[in-house]
């Protein structure tokens, strides 16, 4: 099979871009990876787009075809990939598999959302087609609804304090404060996470990510391009994993875990021959405070219960024992559904090529893992500064 | 690279089905496919879901989670799949590519679409989310309006008659006639489409294909998978090609040729080792009947222009030089947008076992292209009963 490495990377600003369309991200995203991977444009063979909602929230369905005309490559093999917020993983997973088959030697992936040209109700409607329509929906559960129902259990459950999860949030603030494209460079307290609005008991409006325009892009190619000298140092995938659980968050045997999470995440480590040790730094997804605190848990870092004691010992800041989120996070950086899990391999790979804002030194593996409705998706990747 | 094979097929009648819901329509394709296949729904490892307009006609997003979920197999790895039309056959080669990989040994591919709960101008806003919204949707076009454009541009050069458009509805209902899952089961003849309602010029509403309710199913898996014995006679992959246009019809140099047909139709041919003349049952994509013309010229079954005369000598019927939408095509199966794709697979997988409704006599090899938008994009496959 293909070794498959990634070149280029781009990413426009995250935040209320009143003033950029769909189009302008996508273009200003990908055309800053293609540029930045320093391979010629004509090399580029399909096109993978993660979105989750511009058919609900602009009426543009097709948007894979659409952006490859954006971006001047037309003739590509194109497709848009959407597992809710999981989309932008799921996008860069099919990717790695369309260049590992050998079906595609040059594979773009841009991750893009537009949400704030609409109202928020249109949003928070549309984000919970994430959800089971049926048995979700219609008894009027919203996104942080679903959370507080898993946070409130992990506090019954694990003596889990509300201040822990505050913790995740003031964390994520921070280490956002020197991403020049994050959306909110603030640092805050556990008193102003505590104190802010109330959205859905116990989480606060801190506690949530917000709703956000971006886009993040990536380019990723087989050995031969990936070391052919034009490129810039190449930062390889070892391994890809996905998983699922049920749609509804009342049909499972446990609130306060994520199959999807668990298999996903140390599946990952398993095909890329990895150890939780070796994992330099780590992005999770934290749509919500208490699914980084979960994730933690799931994927391995600390044991069940655990992970609030685990962010409130400074565990995932830069010298605890599993760097977390260490460019903000969705809490800070923001959240357009689609590009987010291409943000992360973005982060990641300026982690891995030193060229971090907020940088761990001599960062060697790293690992990705994006999060899809109320874990019912999950998708997760581990990439290495070498081969 | 694995080579990969169709083991099972499944999919419900197409037509208005307003007793069953997308749930009910996922798991009557996707269960009869896995029992027809003969494996153990165990075995499965991930599922790729082909859908346009879930979101934008029902608030269902995340509709692979949920299929996952609705077939009891959540774990495996799900992703959704869209391209518009060719949303269907892109989950197919989303499917073929992870099968080839390695990262999956059985795939279940699941095309679905509901169209007929909602009102139809809600469905023709939605379908027009596959054009430009910018310059085609706030023009006032339609698909018809586009595909008519299309029509008269082709009779203009070619000297295309009208009733050589309307020879290819004729021919798709004959065709159809035997089929039991079509949405219609009625002969028409040049007269009835000529004189049957004007939708735009000169295209009538017999050239038109149907608004539909439907799925089909597929699982492919890798070659120790198919020849395990437990499985049904396999059907080989030989070949998968994608490719794309740009998405504004007025953006081309040509109205009377797609470019992402003659690139995905032609490269597909290559990649298999095959050539025109060894393929024994074609499927295209009539959405409209010009289309199906313009395609039969665009993949190379005949010279640019001949397409007209080319279905009025019957070169497309059992006896012709290449038997083409032999089950009824999209006019007379009707196009579930989502699920067309893989119903293409489906009938075409039923010739090369033997088992059509409409037999071709010792079909070895089977060729599907499917269109997304105005050749926005195009999806081939070449499949073989032998390896």
């Amino acid at each position: 099979m293909e070794k498959v490495a990634v070149i280029g990377i781009g990413q426009t600003k995250f935040g209320e871009l009143w003033e950029k369309s769909l189009k302008n991200l996508v273009q200003e995203a990908g055309n800053a990876a293609i540029q930045d991977s320093g391979v010629d444009k004509e090399l580029i063979d399909s096109l993978f787009v993660g979105n989750m909602a511009a058919g609900s929230l602009t009426g543009q369905e097709h948007l894979a075809g659409l952006a490859a005309d954006w971006l001047d490559i037309a003739g590509v093999s194109a497709v848009r990939c959407e597992s809710a917020c999981s989309s932008g993983a799921n996008a860069f997973r099919q990717a790695y598999m369309a260049v590992k088959s050998g079906e595609s030697k040059a594979a773009l992936v841009v991750g893009v959302e537009k949400m704030t040209d609409v109202k928020t109700e249109t949003v928070l409607t549309s984000l919970m087609g994430a959800g089971d329509a049926e048995w979700e929906n219609y008894a009027g559960l919203t996104f942080t609804g679903l959370y507080a129902l898993m946070a409130r259990a992990h506090m019954n459950q694990f003596k889990t304090k509300r201040e822990q999860l505050a913790m995740v949030s003031v964390t994520n603030h921070k280490h956002g404060m020197k991403n020049p494209y994050a959306q909110f460079r603030k640092e805050i307290t556990v008193d102003d996470v505590v104190n802010s609005g109330m959205i859905a008991d116990p989480l606060t409006v801190l506690d949530c990510s917000p709703i956000t325009d971006g886009a993040a892009a990536v380019l990723i190619t087989e050995e031969s391009l990936a070391n052919n000298g034009t490129a810039k140092e190449p930062v390889w995938i070892l391994g890809s994993h996905a998983s699922t659980d049920t749609i509804a968050f009342h049909n499972r045997a446990s609130l306060v875990e994520m199959k999807s999470v668990k298999e996903a995440g140390r599946k990952v480590i398993q095909k890329s021959n990895m150890s939780h040790n070796k994992i330099d730094v780590l992005e999770v997804h934290d749509c919500f405070s208490i699914n980084e605190i979960v994730c933690l848990e799931d994927i391995g870092f600390c044991g069940k219960g655990e992970g609030g004691k685990f962010v409130e010992r400074e565990e995932i800041t830069h010298n605890g024992s599993i760097p977390t989120n260490i460019e903000g996070g969705l809490k800070s950086i923001g959240h357009p559904v689609g590009a987010t899990g291409v943000r992360q391999i973005v982060d990641l790979t300026r982690q891995l090529r030193g060229d971090g804002f907020n940088q761990i030194n001599g960062a060697s593996y790293a690992m990705a893992l994006n999060v899809g409705g109320i874990g019912t998706s999950a998708v997760a990747h581990v990439l290495s500064k070498n081969l």
